[in-house]
C-alpha cells in the first residue's frame, strides 16, 4: 500500500483489520515524516522512536493473530508536554524541568496505552502552558503547518501541528483558556475540551486547577470521538472526575440534523470579526441549516465580564502553582510567564474568591442558555492568524491585541465547564484555517460531536492537508528512526 | 403536670404523646422562661411569642387529632440569628443588617416546620459569627447561665445559653471554627457539627465557605440526634450538600461498646490541658473503657500547622463575604470584626489556594487516622472559662490567649469537615461545664451520635442543671408572652 501524507484513527483502524498496513509500517513512515518535517515546524520536544517502533511491532503481531483491543490499537499519538509519561523527558515548556523524568504515566497517557494506541513523543507548548506570546523562550517556537511565519496557536501548539501534518495520528492537549481550540482552529484540525470532571488530570501538570481540561485533537471529528471514548471517564485519583456514563455518539453516513436546533449567540460571540471569519461562520450556519438544524439566535451572560473572571481566577491559579518555584528559580521563567505570575501575586484572595462566586452567576446563566437548544454554534478564533512574535493584528483596519482578540470567544467558556468542539469551517484568504465552535451541554459531548461529525461530513475543510505535509513520503524508502 | 425547669426533645415527645402536657402550655411556660431569665442572659435578640402560641395551637389540635409528623412536632426551638427566618428580623448580629426581615425560610428552618417544631425566636451570637471577643458591639454580649459573668462560646452563644437554661428545647448553630462544640462545651450540653455537605446551608448567612456547617444542639445526645435527623440531607439548592444516606442511630437503654475502638490523640491533643480539663476527660476515657471499648493511642497530622492553615482560609473567605460592606459601610462594623476583615485583606489568591492545597493533605492524613478506629475523642476546650471581656487566662500558671486556647483543639476539625459530637464530661471547680469531643468519619454521624449516648447513659453530668434555671416556674401562672 502506498502510504497517504496523513492518517486518522478510522482510516487505520480499518487499514490494520484488512491487513492492507502495519502498526510498524505506519510508525516507521511517521518517524520518517517527523525527521522530514518537522525541523520546520518544531512540533515535538522529544521523540520516542525506539520504543514506538517495539510497541508498534507488538501491536503488530497482536493485530496479525486477532488480539485487536479497538479502534486505538497500533495508532500513533503525540502528548503534550506537560502529561507524565514514566521513563520519557516531560518538560511542561520549562527550562526547570528540561530534565525532568517523571516515574510514572499521567492517567489518560496510561489509558491510551490500555487501549494500544503508541506514543510517538511529546510535543510543544507554551512554557508551563502558559505566556502572552506563542514563542517558548527555552525551546522555540513551534510554527503552523499551513505557514511556518504563523502561531499555530497555543499553548497545546505542538499537538495541533504536528497532528496537522501528519507527523502523528491524534494528539493530546490541554485547554484551561483555549490550548486546545485555538490550536484546532488554527491548525485545520478538529479539538475537544470535554466536559469539566470528564477526563482525569493525574500526572497532568496544572495550570488553573478549577480550569484545565485535557482533551483529544482529531484529523476528523470521529477520530477526535474515538480519541475521547478512550480517555473519558472517573479516576478515583483525581476527585474532580465524575461518575457519567460516556455515551457514544452516532456516526451515521450521511448523517442529517433534523429536529436538533442550534443556538446562535450573535450578540455576544458575532463582534468583531475578521470578514473571511465571519463568512466562513455564515457559510457554516447555513451548512447546518442545510442539514435540517433550526437555528435560534440566543442572549448568552456578558462576556466581557466572564474574560475578565476568568483572566483573574487563572492569574491567581497559575501564580499559586509556581509561588515557590518563582521564589527559588526567578531567573529560568521567561519574561512573558515572569510577568504574569507577577501579576498574579497581586491578586487578593476575597478577589479570587468574588470572582469565583460570580463565576457560578455565569454558569448558572449560561448553563440556561442551553435548556432550549441542543448546542451553540459560534466562531473560535474571531481575528487572522498572527505572525510568530507579532503582539497586534489588524481586524478590519482596527489593531487588536494578538492574545486578547484570540482568546476573546474561548476563554470564558472555561469557566462554565461545558463540553466545546472545535471543527475547521473555511480559509482566510492567506490560506490559514477558520475555526468554528460547538458548545454542548454538560456531559454531553456525544452531541456536539454528533452535530460536528455531521457539518463534517457536509463539507470537504477537514480533508484539506497543509501544503508542507504534501506530497506523501513512499514508506518503504522510510529509515527505520529519524 | 408540673412542668419542669427544662424538656428537651424525647421528653416533649413521651408528654405529648401521653397527653400529660401540650405544645401550647410548654410554649407559654418557655416563653415565661425567657420572659424572667433571658434579661440576665441575653440569649435572644428577637423572640417569636405571637406566632409560636399560634403554631402551638396548631400542633396542639393536630396532635390531639392523632396526627403526630414526629418527635420535633410541637417542640419549641430557637434559631442562631444568621438563619434566616420568613418575616423575622435576621441580624447576623450585625448593626448592618439590624432590620434585616428575610424574605424566605432557610432550608434548615424550612425542615423543622415540616418536621413540626415550633420556632421560639432567634438568638445572639457574634457580629457577623466572627469576631476576637465574646462582646456582640452592638447586641450586648450573651452570658452563661452557669456564671452570668462568664462567656457561653461563640458564635452560636445564644443558642446554646438558651437550651441550658431550658429557654427551648433543643437549638441550632453554626461551626465554622467551633461555633457549635464551644459552646455546647462551655454550657454543659451536646452540641453535633455534622459532616460538611451533611446540612442544606442555604438561606444562612456565611462566614467561611469552606467551613460553615450548621448543627443541633441538645439536652441530651438522643436530642441531639433527633434534631439532627430532621435537618440531615441533600438540598438541591445547596450544591456542596450530598446524597448520603442519613442512617439512624440506635439508642438502646443500657448501651455497651463492646468491640469499639476509640483513638485517643494524645500527642496534640491532650497538651497544656487546665487540669480539672485533663482530670475529666483521662475520667471520659475510664468511663468508656468500663463500657467496653477499646482505646488506643493514635498520631494525627500537626495541629499547629493545621491551625494556622484554618486561619488563614478563614480570613481570606470572610473578608470576601464583607468586601464591598467593608468599603462602604466601614464605621458600622465592630472593632473585632473589621481588625479581622482588613487582615484577611492582605491574604494572596496564591497563599489561600495554597492553604486549600495543604489542607488537603491534612484531610488526607486525618482521614487514614479514623481507618484503625470507629472514633476519636479528645478535650473539647482546654482551659477554663474566660470572664466576659478577658482576653487572657491563666492554665497551668501561664497566661494563654482565650480565643487561640479555647478554638485549639477544635477549630483544625474544620477544615475536615468530619462529624463532631461535643458532649458534658465534667465541671471547673468554679461550676462552669467541661466538654469532649468525639470525631466520627465522613457522614458516620451515627457512630459518634451511639458513642456519646453510651458515655451519656453511663453519666449524670448532662442532668445538671444551671443555678439561674432552677427552680421550675409552675405553667399555670405564666402569661402568654413575655
Amino acid at each position: 500500500m502506498e502510504l497517504p501524507a496523513r492518517f486518522g484513527i478510522a482510516q487505520l483502524e480499518e487499514a490494520f483489520g484488512s491487513g492492507q498496513v502495519s502498526p510498524v509500517e505506519v510508525v516507521r513512515h511517521t518517524l520518517h515524516r517527523i525527521g522530514k518535517l518537522d525541523p520546520a515546524l518544531n512540533s515535538y520536544l522529544s521523540v520516542t522512536a525506539d520504543r514506538a517502533l517495539e510497541q508498534a511491532r507488538h501491536a503488530e503481531s497482536e493485530i496479525r493473530a486477532g488480539r485487536i483491543i479497538g479502534p486505538l490499537h497500533g495508532v500513533p499519538y503525540a502528548a503534550k508536554d506537560l502529561l507524565d509519561t514514566k521513563g520519557i523527558r516531560t518538560t511542561v515548556g520549562s527550562r526547570i524541568l528540561a530534565d525532568n523524568v517523571p516515574a510514572d504515566d499521567a492517567a489518560i497517557v496510561e489509558k491510551l496505552s490500555a487501549a494500544g494506541a503508541i506514543l510517538l513523543g511529546k510535543t510543544g507548548l507554551h512554557e508551563w502552558a502558559y505566556g502572552i506570546t506563542s514563542s517558548n523562550p527555552h525551546f522555540g517556537p513551534v510554527r503552523n503547518p499551513w505557514n511556518t511565519e504563523r502561531i499555530p496557536g497555543g499553548s497545546s501548539g505542538g499537538s495541533a501541528a504536528a497532528l496537522a501534518a501528519g507527523l502523528c495520528s491524534f494528539s493530546l492537549g490541554s485547554d484551561t483558556g483555549g490550548s486546545i481550540r485555538i490550536p484546532a482552529a488554527l491548525c485545520g484540525i478538529a479539538g475537544l475540551k470535554p466536559t469539566f470532571g470528564r477526563v482525569s488530570r493525574r500526572g497532568a501538570f496544572p495550570l488553573g486547577h478549577t480550569l484545565d481540561t485535557l482533551g483529544p485533537f482529531g484529523m476528523t471529528v470521529q477520530d477526535t470521538a474515538l480519541a475521547y471514548q478512550a480517555i473519558a471517564g472517573r479516576d478515583g485519583a483525581d476527585p474532580t472526575t465524575v461518575d457519567k456514563p460516556v455515551e457514544l455518539p452516532r456516526f451515521d453516513a450521511e448523517p442529517r440534523l433534523e429536529g436538533v436546533v442550534i443556538g446562535v449567540p450573535r450578540a455576544s460571540y458575532y463582534e468583531r470579526l475578521d470578514p473571511a471569519v465571519d463568512s466562513a461562520v455564515q457559510s457554516a450556519l447555513r451548512v447546518l441549516t442545510g442539514l435540517g438544524a433550526q437555528l435560534h439566535e440566543v442572549a448568552t451572560p456578558d462576556i466581557d465580564l466572564a474574560n475578565s473572571l476568568h483572566r483573574l481566577i487563572l492569574l491567581a491559579e497559575a501564580t499559586s502553582v509556581h509561588h515557590h518555584r518563582l521564589q527559588e528559580r526567578r531567573e529560568d521563567f521567561g519574561d512573558d510567564v515572569r510577568a504574569l505570575l507577577d501579576q498574579g501575586r497581586l491578586v487578593s484572595a476575597s478577589d479570587y474568591l468574588n470572582a469565583q462566586r460570580q463565576r457560578r452567576c455565569f454558569c448558572r446563566e449560561f448553563a440556561r442558555t442551553l435548556d432550549k437548544v441542543d448546542a451553540l454554534v459560534m466562531p473560535a478564533v474571531p481575528i487572522p492568524t498572527a505572525r510568530i512574535g507579532e503582539l497586534e493584528v489588524e481586524v478590519n483596519g482596527r489593531l487588536e491585541n494578538v492574545r486578547l482578540a484570540t482568546t476573546r470567544n474561548i476563554r470564558a467558556l472555561n469557566l462554565t465547564g461545558l463540553p466545546v468542539l472545535s471543527v475547521p469551517c473555511g480559509f482566510h484568504s492567506d490560506g490559514l484555517p477558520i475555526g468554528v465552535q460547538l458548545v454542548g451541554a454538560a456531559f454531553d459531548e456525544r452531541r456536539v460531536l454528533e452535530i460536528g461529525h455531521a457539518y463534517e461530513t457536509a463539507t470537504e475543510w477537514h480533508r484539506r492537508i497543509p501544503p508542507i505535509a504534501q506530497p506523501p513520503v513512499p514508506s518503504d524508502t522510510a529509515p527505520s528512526a529519524p
